[in-house]
């Protein structure tokens, strides 16, 4: 990468981050020039870092549907998602009026905005035209580059899903072929006209838009797993080996990129997943949908995403999609928003704790001396996500002071304070 | 172990549990005998076997507190942990007719129930004495006796912590000295009456009530960590080598026994006490509690301990006592309850499959082919907790038919069938 032309204009972003993540800014320079972090510039708010030796963030996917369309409630859900601490979020709307949900988001959002503008560049093909296989290639290009105008940190880009590929899904004995709703897009695209996925074969004209706009691409896993059994195959690594060529591209190019991954993956198959990607990719930030540990926990799939995040995060991943309990089902609601968030949250603690950051650490600390103490309320004030803890502990006050309902008299804490004389 | 004593008798047990796990008789019989897996015999439904190569099980936690007693809640309790699919339950009442309790618990439930002797042995010294300092230590005994023969599966007993236990705890530079409420009972008596913890004291009584009974005993870890900064410390250490002799004195007299575990402890410290518990227990069977990865999940905690169970039960845990919304905030409401075994259940079902279980897998295989055909129904049916899908399903129910409302016509399953023609 060329240290001169990316670093105009970004050092004073490292510097806000270099603070933020309490990382020396030499350090942080270092990882940025080698691609191991990016940075979402975020125009309207706070600039954003995610990769190596930083804390690992959490993205909420919002946006309407064909299903459902109402712009009042995707604003409601962006609230629940900054309320929850999202540290970004994605429209990933496929309905309305796509230009004005996106300034709404752009808009009213203090974190950075991230799209996938395949789903634009289909909508609106099929209203005008009538059908998915009439879209031009450049259409795809020309709705990257209205989303980057509009100020969008980072698109995702089905870049690896191509032909050779494409020949290989029809072979292969996988549970579920494509589960990537951009990917099957492609694909359907692919299938009908006979041409190469565009966003493979002019990936330099993507690169030239990503530059002068300083977008973030974020190389979609058009071919990740869908079932645990289909994770780390063929398929899903053929594309990793075709986007590991991409990322080396872009970085020749002085673009900002990071990866995409699964997905639904076996417990015990997530860190070689996650080291794998770090190896091909050249250190790129990893940013998961998950994963998920197990297929069959509808209902409780921001659970399952929480397990494999927080191990995928232990393991390297940078970057957490949350994964609501809705998952699977339904377009979420603007509680499923909330939960998803919390729950990917709690997975990125524990994966900053297990990568040593010191400010998460101190955290508990800091949460744990109150509950010593038995100090109700700043315990509850601390505590990731205080409104939920309050309205728990609203719901069943103790009849005595300074324990719970659980131990009432019986508090552990309490009688080892009283005969060890211990505070 | 004696074989010819202790097989005597479970032999039926051991072939029932043969079948539910697909593990050839003859393994299980060899796990058994070296004491690497239990079985809870529970007279009143199906024995249930726990240890290495099983399924990993869970537990719910029911009972009064002195802050809330309502033995129909308890009821309404045991309802939706059976519901939930809990493999066990254990009462831990410590108000209200306590017999009377216990007896409900067991004749309602169908699972294997543990108990916690000490604390009705505290609880009905307070009553008549007035202070628990009085406990005679013979009482201590002569509740779990009558515990043993209320049919009672499996009781915790805090046998590891003693009095040099108690005087290093007096130096500790730990955050929370003691979270276990029955390690706090015997520390208060200990303190108060100048004396030796009798369990430990007198162990053998205690094994020979076991025997009798063929009770198991969960050797207690009155000294876990509360705090992630108190994980892996020398007082939790030193309390595993106490209770490692006392798995090995147990094994000698032929009685069954499982060690309890943590409580809070870092994402990358749970691998390492897993193996130290199987090492220093000569493979005895671990129950632990979460463990939680992060402190500040205050309402959240079943999913901070759905983190940490999963990690345990890959690295050989073999019990996961669940931990609902409520921890550290209140007694369990039927809800909490619910809660948390999902949670638990999700942690023990991804360990499962990361254990290599087949019919673990083979369950993930199968919804995830009703997914790819797109058959809802079934999908629903074949999940985890199908009640809760079914109510996501139903609050957003799609206009068109095949699809749900995340995707709607852009379903991705859906395009790939209907270009690829796969299906």
């Amino acid at each position: 990468m060329n240290d001169k032309i990316i670093i105009l204009g970004m050092e004073n972003y490292l510097k806000i981050i270099s603070k933020e993540e309490e990382i020396p800014l030499r350090t942080l320079k270092d990882l940025f020039l080698k691609g191991e972090m990016v940075i979402f510039k975020n125009l309207r708010g706070k600039p954003l870092g995610i990769g190596k030796n930083l804390n690992v963030k959490v993205n909420a996917n919002l946006g309407t549907s064909p299903e459902i369309c109402d712009i009042e409630w995707e604003r409601r859900k962006l609230k629940e998602a900054i309320k929850a601490g999202t540290d970004t979020i994605m429209d990933l709307s496929t309905e309305g009026d796509l230009d004005r949900i996106r300034k709404m988001f752009l808009e009213e959002s203090n974190v950075p905005v991230g799209t996938v503008p395949i789903y634009q560049a289909v909508v609106e093909t099929v209203r005008k035209e009538g059908a998915l296989f009439k879209m031009k290639a450049k259409k795809i290009f020309e709705v990257i580059e209205r989303h980057a105008k509009d100020g969008v940190d980072f698109v995702t880009v089905h870049c690896g899903v191509n032909k050779k590929l494409l020949e290989e899904m029809r072979n292969n004995s996988r549970i579920m072929d494509m589960v990537s709703r951009g990917g099957a897009f492609h694909i359907t695209w692919m299938v009908a006209t006979g041409k190469e996925n565009p966003l493979f074969e002019n990936y330099d004209d993507l690169l030239a838009i990503a530059k002068e706009y300083n977008l973030v691409l974020s190389l979609g896993d058009g071919f990740r797993p869908g079932a645990l059994e289909d994770a780390n195959d063929k398929l899903q690594m053929e594309e990793l080996l075709v986007v590991g060529e991409l990322v080396e591209k872009a970085r020749e190019e002085g673009v900002q990129v990071i990866v995409e991954g699964p997905g639904h993956v076996p417990l015990n198959e997530i860190e070689a997943n996650v080291l794998l990607e770090k190896k091909i990719c050249k250190g790129a930030p990893y940013y998961v949908l998950g994963p998920l540990v197990t297929d069959i926990a509808l209902g409780y799939d921001h659970i399952s995403a929480a397990i494999g995040g927080a191990i995928a995060g232990k393991a390297g991943a940078d970057f957490l999609c949350y994964v609501t309990p809705g998952e699977h089902l339904r377009l979420p609601t603007p509680e499923d928003v909330r939960e998803g968030v919390i729950a990917a949250r709690i997975a990125a603690h524990a994966a900053d704790i297990a990568r040593g950051k010191k400010s998460a650490k101190e955290w508990d600390r800091k949460l744990s001396v109150f509950r010593k103490n038995r100090d109700w309320e700043k315990e509850i004030q601390s505590s990731l996500f205080p409104e939920r803890a309050r309205e728990i502990w609203e719901e069943s006050k103790p009849l005595h002071p300074g324990v719970c309902t659980m131990c009432g008299e019986y508090c552990s804490l309490k009688l080892v304070e009283e005969w060890l004389k211990k505070k």
